[in-house]
């Protein structure tokens, strides 16, 4: 039997499809992501073990409305699919957000363009996620660099924190942040570390060119290995002996600077 | 019997010591307070029904080593001192933070200064109350007015959330807010209320006179009663159709403004 050809322009616009896909899972993640009127569903997939439930009910028949296809999936199939057996409750689904994109379109979209970008490099905790989702949306970011790994997954708590903006933020999508924040500085564009050790003031930083501001893990800060990719490490200036602030209040300073 | 003179000069020092006491409770609260460097205990109570427990010894010798005063009560007895039998663990700490005292003395001790305080009506949430600390101890905050009901109480979540600055953090304690405000506000002070609905933009209030922020609700917002206090209403203008910011960015904002 053939392997399939990873490198055919074919199955390349396939990979491509699916990695501009965002999975959820759980069933009330699902339901309130559907019932979003800005959320598109690809696919929606479905443990075929699942009692009959309310609440899938309603997932379904929004799916419908919505026009998704509706898979039926073995419990461990799902389990693949969702990457998460013991929290996805026989539930995930493959949205198209309306703000979320591979980073690389992004990068080819706005070349010359001046923008502001954050990037998450370890925020662990859901409730942070959507905090800075919320503050991203509803400040001057014009994408949040989203790493597949390494941050708290879309879940119920990051919805409820994101205040539902999850559904429509500027979400761009990366496998791996050092090669990401590569690309994005082979084109010129300004990486900064956000720590409470370094010298330059967020205030008094003025890039002239477009901007990404890392934030990293809340015990850990940014990441070592991000570190060194950075041109500039930036601070904010704490009173009173504070060592660091939230990295959702930071967040919250870069979107409304 | 003669009831208790509640007019008495004596009474009433007394009644305002008691008053600048701030009573945490729960076993891993009062081990966290006691173990910051800054807090004085007073009193530590303990319920005569608690059985041994090594945390138990570790408050214990910690609060002796402060010099506090160590009272065993009957259960119930200990159940009015924290006023929450359902959490308290059968432990009960009166602390002096190095922060914390009666509004009234911190409006007459700043007389013709200029200062920025928040006043918090309503804030539930006790991640978003530690969060509000902490960037008000961090940012330029001269004060937390602090209502002694109404919002979330001090508890391990607000501890954890504040990263340890509510020991600290200059809490400014009142019975009734509207009271206060109204104290405030006859002494010269504006005092603001943030809402999405409001003209007036943060960035381009620059208020001639000492300033309270008032930071309402999660969901409800400032109350009406408070409201009808405030000199002005001022909001922080949002992009993307966000309706709303978290509290404790919204204090953010302010703190670093």
């Amino acid at each position: 039997m053939n392997k399939p050809r990873d490198d055919s322009p074919a199955y390349l616009e396939k990979k491509r499809f699916f990695d501009s896909l965002m999975t959820v899972y759980g069933r009330k993640t699902v339901l309130e992501a559907l019932q979003d009127p800005a959320t598109f569903i690809y696919r929606l997939h479905l443990a075929s073990s699942n009692k009959s439930a309310d609440i899938l009910d309603d997932i379904i028949s929004l799916a419908k409305a919505k026009g998704a296809e509706i898979i039926y999936h073995e419990r461990q199939a799902l389990a693949r699919i969702s990457k998460n057996a013991s929290q996805d409750q026989g539930v995930a689904a493959d949205l198209q957000l309306r703000g979320y994109k591979l980073y690389d379109e992004f990068l080819a979209e706005n070349k010359k363009k001046n923008y502001t970008l954050l990037a998450l490099d370890g925020v662990q905790n859901p409730q942070n996620l959507g905090m800075i989702i919320r503050s991203a949306c509803a400040g001057n970011i014009d994408g949040i660099l989203l790493p597949q790994k390494g941050n708290a997954q879309i879940d119920p708590l990051v919805i409820k924190a994101s205040a539902g903006t999850v559904f429509r933020a500027p979400l761009l999508r990366c496998k791996d942040l050092p090669k990401a924040l590569g690309d994005f500085k082979q084109a010129g564009v300004i990486v900064c570390a956000l720590s409470s050790h370094a010298a330059t003031e967020l205030k008094k930083f003025t890039p002239d060119a477009p901007c990404i501001y890392v934030l990293g893990n809340e015990s850990e800060g940014v990441s070592q290995e991000v570190t060194t990719l950075c041109n500039e490490q930036i601070c904010i200036p704490m009173n009173n002996g504070v060592e660091s602030l939230n990295v959702a209040v930071t967040a919250a300073l870069i979107a409304f600077k």
